[in-house]
């Protein structure tokens, strides 16, 4: 039986940790709401099920449904061979995601600082302050750390835990996407920093499953109305 | 061996989760940097090992280094009878910590809106925008959401998972201590319309270890340096 991803049919988002994470796995799934079904169906299965998510992504596999990305993935990493074995390892990789949907809510928030009931247009001044701080102030802490990382791994090669790919490798890989879309020259001049982040998100690029995925059309193009967006002005 | 536990030292912070579970479990624990070593040990720490924590609070077991609340959370609960044992159950009290762990990380934005490198007075203007959003929007819709899992719990005790305390039950009660704290007037009001999150709040209050350790002094008072902080302004 094949997975049912439901999530904001529109954009990237969070949903796309978990897109990665299930075409690197080859896994079988269907987008629910860019089915013909549409949103509807992602909010009829919100208010039904007893284990509610408070937001999408969520995940439904059989009867089981899982929300928040990091234990979407936590999940499917063990299933796929995406994450170490061994419980230390596991628990390594999942530290590593978490701390990446910390950046991302951060990245979230230098468009939407002051409430995410509000228009951008509406918190254009504070989305200024707050973007600046994230370029100056929190790119360069959060990929400081992952470089930091990549360069304690024994393994040497291109990921953050062990020897082969992880989640958390595509999730880094989907971060300097994004960072690259809505931030391009801060992006460009950080990761000269971090050489090996930049080697990472290229090996990822590369890898045949990921590679033809980025050149279907199920990879939505980067937007403004997702969580990485492009607006000049936060970035001058 | 007893744990390690790592965290500011003055705060009740992320690390208090930690602390709960702690405290609960009956565990063995050294609260390192209240030790005579203090905040340097734990500088030093995050800056020797092999998996370096982006941020405290981490916990040492052994060899075994973890950081990120809620996977330290996972782990403990595993080990202490904190979680359910069959996957699925775990996996959804983790997702509800990590439901949990969104809305500390908007209380803490409610006064650090545009940068945590910036004190609360450079950014008041800010602060009252993204307190009001909070008040009116976000406590509310957590809140609701909270009280929907204790709702849909079939086990209809004060517990969001299964038919025992759970490391989710610990961390909301520190939820409601926070806000209570922060927000004393729309929290009073709020949990009129979460009866089940005050039945679970008195609850946890109550039980013998977590009495115990909220009279002792290894509970920090709240304070204005820590994640939940209570400026009058902001609730006007």
């Amino acid at each position: 039986m094949s997975y049912e991803l439901y999530y904001w049919p529109m954009i990237q988002g969070r949903g796309e940790f978990v897109r990665l994470a299930l075409e690197e796995a080859g896994a079988d799934y269907v987008d629910v709401a860019r089915g013909p079904e549409g949103v509807s169906a992602m909010m009829r299965m919100m208010e039904s099920v007893e284990h509610p998510p408070f937001a999408p992504p969520f995940l439904k596999d059989g009867d089981l449904v899982i929300g928040q990305t990091p234990a979407i993935l936590l999940y499917l990493g063990a299933r796929h061979g995406l994450a170490p074995k061994d419980p230390a390892g596991g628990l390594w990789t999942h530290q590593v995601q978490l701390t990446i949907s910390d950046f991302v809510a951060e990245a979230h928030d230098t468009h939407h600082p002051v409430a995410v009931s509000l228009y951008y247009e509406d918190q254009k001044d504070e989305a200024r302050l707050r973007a600046k701080e994230f370029r100056q102030n929190r790119i360069p802490k959060f990929l400081g750390w992952f470089e930091n990382v990549l360069a304690r791994n024994p393994s040497g090669g291109p990921h953050l835990v062990g020897t082969a790919v992880t989640y958390a490798d595509l999730s880094l890989f989907q971060v300097v996407e994004g960072l690259s879309y809505a931030f391009p020259k801060t992006t460009r001049r950080a990761l000269k920093d971090a050489p090996r982040i930049a080697v990472l998100h290229e090996a990822v690029a590369e890898r045949p499953r990921i590679k033809a995925y980025l050149r279907s059309e199920r990879r939505i193009p980067f937007n403004e109305e997702g969580l990485f967006r492009h607006y000049p002005e936060l970035e001058e």
